[in-house]
C-alpha cells in the first residue's frame, strides 16, 4: 500500500455503497470503520465486485468494468461511435460514498448556498432554473484515465480508457447566478465548489470533503447543472446539482454541489492542496504542483480491438481538445510510422465535446498497430509517449492508446 | 367509417403486433382476418390498448400516447428540451406489423437489392458498413403529426405534436452505394425504396406493401442507416436496415429496407399513388396532387403546458425547418399579438436536426396563451392557421399548435 492521500481513491468496499445518512453518523465505531476504508489500496482482481452497486444498478453492465464501489468504467468496446455518450454506459466515479438517493427525490428543493458575491444568498435548484439555462455538450473524464498504461504502477482506479464519456448538460451558466447576486466581490480568483456528500464524524473534514477550486477563468463556461442528456440529473452523477466545468478534468465537476464561493485562494481541502497534483514518482503532492484542471488533447481507437478483416476495414475512435477545439485526427495502422488524416463523424457539438472520427483502411494478413493522434486548433498534439507523474494523472500519448488488430 | 384507403392507418389491433410470419401466411382464412383488420377506422379512447405491443415493450410507456398497436405517439411534456430525442421516448407508427423481431438478430446478415444503377447487386449491412459511414441528426415526423387539431376530423391516428423526434442516425450515405454500383441509369428521376414487412396472401401486393418514391435530389442526403442515436438501429424503428431521408416526412423513410431503386417513375403502389396525398377535404387521393416529401417549418412549446407561476417562467419549445435550417423562433404569450425573439438552446446538429429554444417571460395572474412561430433562412414562416386537406397532413399552422397556461 502507498503513502498516499486516500482521498484520491475512494472506498472500495461494497458495504460502504450509498449509505444512509444514519449509518454513516452512528457513531465513531461506525465511523472509524468507515475511514479506515477509504485507506485501502485498490482490489484485486480477485477481489472485483462484479454486479452494480445500489446507487448505480440503473447501469448498462454489460457496457461497464467494475473497478470497485465508487469506480465504474466504459469497455472500451462500449464506447461507440456517438456524439454523445449513453448515461447507462457512462463512467461513475464518486470520491466519496453518494449522498442518500433520496436528494433527488425533489430536486427543485436542493439548495446551494453562494458566496464571494455581492449579496450571498441560498438559492434552491427551482429558483435556479428560472435565473437562466444552457445546455453544453462536454467530455467529462477522470484525471486518473489512461493510468493503467503507467509502467511504474501508479496508485488508484486502473482506468484504461473508458473514465471518459461526452455528456449533453443543462442547467444555469455560473455567470448568470454570479450576475444575478451583485456580481464578485473584489480580488477573487477561484471559483470553489464544495460537495454535499455526509462526512463520518471524528475526522477532520478537510482530510475528506469534496471542495475543489477552479480559475475564475472557468466563469465563461461553468454551469449549475440539473440535466444530463436531457433528463434529470441522475444521483448517480450527482443530482439534484453538479458543478460543470467544461474541459476541466471530472474531478472539478463538483456532485450533489451545496456551495459555491468565489475565493481568493485554492481552498486547503486536501483533495485540493495536495491531491490531484502533477509531480515525479515518488513525490508527495503540494499546492505548488500543477492541478488538475483544464484536460489535454487526447484521442483513442475504440473499434476495432482485437481482430480485423482481410480488406476494407473503418477504423473509428473519439477525439477532444479538452477546452480548445480540435483541428485533426491522424491515424496510423503501422505503429506510428505512416499517418493518414481521419474524418470527423457526426455533428460538431462544440469546443467543449469529444469528436468521432473513422478512416477507411484496407488490411492484409498479420498484426497491425493502430495508433490515433489527434491536434487542437491551437496546434497542440498528443505526445508519442507517457508524462511520468506519480498518480498517473493526464496521460495523452499516443502509443499507449493504441491497439493491436489482427487479421486471420 | 370513412371511404379512404386503408392504408394509411395500419392495423389496429393489438392482436396484430409483431406477428410471426407463420401467423401471417397460415392460409387464406387468416390473411383475410388480418386484412379485414387495416380496414377499422380508428379506435375509440374505449378500445385503446394501454399496455405497450410486444415489438416495442422496451418503451418508456409514461412518455407515450398509446393510439394503437402500431402508432405510439410522444407526451407533448416528455418531449423535452433535448436536441436529440432518447429512443424509448422516440414516437412509432408503423405503416404494417413488423417482420418477426428475429431479422435484428444478425444485423450484419440482412440483404438489401439496389436496382437502377449500372452494376445492380444485392448487399448484405455487413457490406455497407465498409462502404461508407455517416451520422445525421434529423427530425422524424409523421405526415399527419398535428391531425388532431383539424376540425373537420381528419381520418387517421389522431396525433398532436407527439409524432416527431429528433434522432442520430449512423449508415452508409445512399450516394457512396449508387457510386460504387458504377451509378445511376440513364433517366432515373425517382429513389424508390421497399419495406422488407411480410404481407398477406390473397391480396394485391400493391394494395397494402410499403414502397415509396422521393426525387433524386434527396441523393445529397439520404442513408441507408444501421444505427440509431448510437444502438444498433431497433426492430421497433426500422431495423436492421432502413432508408432515412433528412428532412422529409417519415413515411419516406421505408424501414426494414430490402430494395433500393433508382426510376424513371414514382412506384404504383397505393402508398404513393393515392396515399400520402395533399388534397382537399372530400377528394380521393391520386398521383397528381402533392406528395409527403420535404417537412415545411414548424414549431411547438413543450414547457409549461397547462399551469405557470406568478413571476419569472422559463418557455421552452422546439423547432425545425425541414430540409432548411432554421432562422429564428419567435414566442408569444398573448395568442399572437406580439411576439419576441426566443433563444436556441444547445448545440445546433445541422439543417435536418431541430432546436429546442427558450424565453424567458414574467407572467401574472390569469390565462396565458402561448404560441412560437419558427422562420427558416430562405424566409418561410410558419402560417397562423391551417391549410385544411382530407387527411390532416402537414399542418405547421402556429395558431392551433399553442398551449394556454394559466397562473393562479
Amino acid at each position: 500500500m502507498k503513502t498516499e492521500t486516500t482521498l484520491e481513491r475512494g472506498p472500495n468496499d461494497p458495504g460502504l455503497a450509498n449509505p444512509s445518512r444514519r449509518s454513516i453518523l452512528i457513531g465513531s465505531a461506525g465511523a472509524m470503520a468507515a475511514v479506515s476504508l477509504l485507506g485501502f489500496s485498490r482490489l484485486s482482481a480477485a477481489e472485483e465486485p462484479k454486479s452494480l452497486p445500489d446507487y448505480a444498478v440503473w447501469k448498462e453492465r454489460s457496457a461497464l468494468i467494475i473497478h470497485s464501489t465508487n469506480t465504474m468504467e466504459t469497455q472500451r468496446g462500449a464506447i461507440g461511435n456517438g456524439v454523445i455518450t449513453a448515461s447507462d454506459r457512462l463512467f461513475v466515479r464518486n470520491n466519496l460514498p453518494a449522498p442518500p438517493a433520496s436528494v433527488t427525490d425533489n430536486p427543485d428543493a436542493w439548495e446551494v448556498r453562494v458566496e464571494g458575491v455581492k449579496n450571498p444568498r441560498t438559492l434552491t435548484v427551482g429558483e435556479l432554473k428560472s435565473m437562466g439555462v444552457t445546455t453544453v455538450a462536454s467530455v467529462l473524464q477522470c484525471s486518473g484515465n489512461g493510468r493503467a498504461f503507467f509502467p511504474h504502477g501508479a496508485s488508484g482506479t486502473q482506468w484504461s480508457v473508458g473514465a471518459a464519456g461526452c455528456v449533453m448538460w443543462t442547467g444555469v451558466p455560473l455567470r448568470d447566478v454570479v450576475d444575478a447576486l451583485g456580481g464578485a466581490v473584489d480580488g477573487v480568483r477561484y471559483i470553489t465548489g464544495t460537495g454535499g456528500e455526509s462526512l463520518p464524524d471524528g475526522v477532520d473534514p478537510k482530510s475528506i470533503m469534496v471542495e475543489r477550486s477552479i480559475p475564475t477563468r472557468a466563469l465563461d463556461s461553468a454551469l449549475l447543472a440539473w440535466a444530463m442528456n436531457d433528463e434529470p440529473l441522475p444521483h448517480t452523477h450527482g443530482g439534484p446539482l453538479r458543478l460543470v466545468v467544461p474541459g476541466y478534468y471530472g474531478v472539478n465537476n463538483v456532485k450533489y454541489v451545496k456551495q459555491i464561493a468565489l475565493t481568493e485562494n485554492q481552498t486547503d481541502a486536501k483533495i485540493q492542496a495536495s491531491g490531484y497534483r502533477v509531480r515525479d514518482v515518488g513525490m508527495k503532492g503540494s499546492p505548488d504542483q500543477p492541478s488538475m484542471w483544464e484536460m489535454n488533447v487526447k484521442s483513442w481507437v475504440t473499434s476495432p480491438l482485437e481482430s480485423g478483416r482481410k480488406g476494407r476495414n473503418m477504423i473509428y475512435g473519439v477525439a477532444f481538445g479538452g477546452t480548445v477545439a480540435l483541428d485533426k485526427v491522424e491515424v496510423s495502422t503501422d505503429g506510428g510510422k505512416n499517418w493518414k488524416p481521419a474524418r470527423f463523424l457526426g455533428p460538431d457539438l462544440g469546443p467543449f465535446a469529444w469528436r468521432p472520427f473513422v478512416m477507411a483502411v484496407d488490411f492484409g494478413p498479420g498484426e497491425h498497430r493502430i495508433v490515433s493522434k489527434a491536434t487542437d486548433v491551437e496546434g497542440n498534439s498528443q505526445p508519442e509517449g507517457r508524462i511520468d507523474n506519480e498518480r498517473g494523472y493526464g496521460h495523452n500519448g499516443w502509443s499507449d492508446h493504441g491497439v493491436t488488430v489482427t487479421v486471420g
